[in-house]
């Protein structure tokens, strides 16, 4: 077994080549002066089982690309078995036609990946599960909510709750709060009087308690600064937002510390300076 | 039959329409925060044959990945046959190792493009023929150089020669001397004593005559300046490079024209400012 680190997950390969005890290698990348990317896998593959570790973080496209190409470079070179890591999966949120003509990119995407030359395919909190069904080969996704909640642990937060930002982040709540030991709820909108409609936790009172916020991304930040914004209200202690993928778009750190919070929790699928946890564990448990 | 523009090749789809008088679709295409193409051909496309053209020119990852997000949304929203017209096509040129372990990118792109949705292919000039055995679907290879032919002789050269770039652009040349009615060569490396080798064109003296050199990329733009010196020196009177791509990465074209060359002739494939030529007369006689 060996990792082949994609130029977008460097960190992360190590990191997985480091829990297999395996050789980490780093391919050979460069741009021809027209703009082509030039891709080498300077290693002797034969028969070995190759873990390409791509995230497709921005420049998504570019680094879609250069995986497909690793992939198809790992099987060309006589790989046995290509295993596609891809620890936070572009365009995922793609995944259905909510006007007539819209492309639903994600299936394109994964079927990108699946002709490329992988074998198998892995990922860590994908937007919906049912984005594997897209591949015809084993196609895995992980959860990185527990590791999470190992970390936040770690914070000796006061009194913590952990809500979801939405419903649909009440499930991942529910696991950072089991890892945890703590209470789990989620926003919801709710219809206090015939006139009034307010967003607040469906259940539980966050009054002088610390806040873990969850979602699976945090892109431009403005789901997390209005949740900061409405628990504030209810009195909430500390906010701490918890995500697994720090796309953070643009200027989307600089307005969540700008809107008072301190610190944000992520992963390393996308490699970033918030990115405190590693999900390296995670693929080790699950590749044999 | 219908075509769908890809926002690489705006002109050539339009032309290409016009061609078989068929509806043009210009897909909605926008970017996301967070860098992510929303991909969407506002058409109904039931039992149709659509025709999808995009150029994989610069930036060739994003303009690869938008061929395939439309390749898919077409063959999705129940296209009958759908037609991948890629005039240019990326990677062409990394068709061999050179080094083991290096990648045989268009092997991948030929692939993604098939299962992205294709149903038949059709490319122009494309570096090496054997490319289009890549695809299980029907690819053609058309060739521009009777086109280019054409539009050089309404240019009224004074005793024009053609001559190829180099051997590899040696049948090129000849396809474009045929149609001008006039001689053609290409330029060699030649052994004149044992201790001297010069570039010159293998059989045809260019003293006092136009001469149209010919190749199918002008990229750097290198191969053409150090072939007009070449030309020069031998007396050649007006140069006139013709090709069908014209790529003219970063400031080629600066450095051909300091070069004292006025004018490049090129098609459409890629869409630049010197594109007197269209390619859609090719891909109208092609398609039925």
């Amino acid at each position: 077994m060996l990792v082949v680190a994609g130029s977008a997950s460097p960190k992360l390969s190590a990191r997985v080549a480091k829990q297999f005890k395996c050789q980490l290698v780093r391919p050979t990348l460069w741009r021809f002066p027209d703009g082509e990317l030039y891709t080498r896998i300077p290693t002797e593959l034969n028969g070995e089982h190759a873990l390409v570790v791509q995230s497709t973080c921005y420049p998504q496209n570019d680094n879609l690309v250069e995986l497909c190409f690793l992939l198809g470079a790992a099987k060309d070179l006589g790989a046995e078995r290509v295993t596609a890591i891809v620890p936070y999966l572009a365009y995922a949120r793609q995944d259905k036609q909510f006007k007539p003509g819209e492309a639903i990119s994600i299936r394109t995407v994964c079927k990108l990946i699946e002709h490329a030359g992988a074998d198998d395919f892995i990922t860590v909190d994908v937007h919906q599960e049912e984005v594997t069904r897209n591949f015809s080969i084993p196609a895995y996704n992980l959860t990185a909510m527990p590791l999470l909640g190992r970390y936040l642990n770690g914070l000796k937060l006061k009194n913590p709750v952990v809500i979801g930002a939405d419903r649909g982040a009440s499930e991942r709540a529910k696991q950072i709060a089991l890892e945890m030991g703590v209470e789990y709820d989620h926003l919801e909108k709710q219809r206090v009087t015939p006139e009034k409609v307010v967003t607040q936790p469906k259940r539980l009172s966050v009054a002088n308690r610390d806040v873990v916020i969850v979602d699976d991304i945090i892109s431009t930040g403005g789901t997390i600064i209005e949740a900061a914004k409405i628990l504030r209200r209810q009195h909430a202690r500390g906010i701490y937002p918890a995500c697994t993928h720090p796309v953070l778009a643009g200027k989307a750190l600089q307005r969540i510390r700008a809107a008072g919070i301190k610190q944000v929790i992520a992963t390393d699928t996308i490699e970033h300076r918030v990115s405190a946890v590693s999900v390296a564990p995670l693929i080790a448990n699950v590749i044999h």
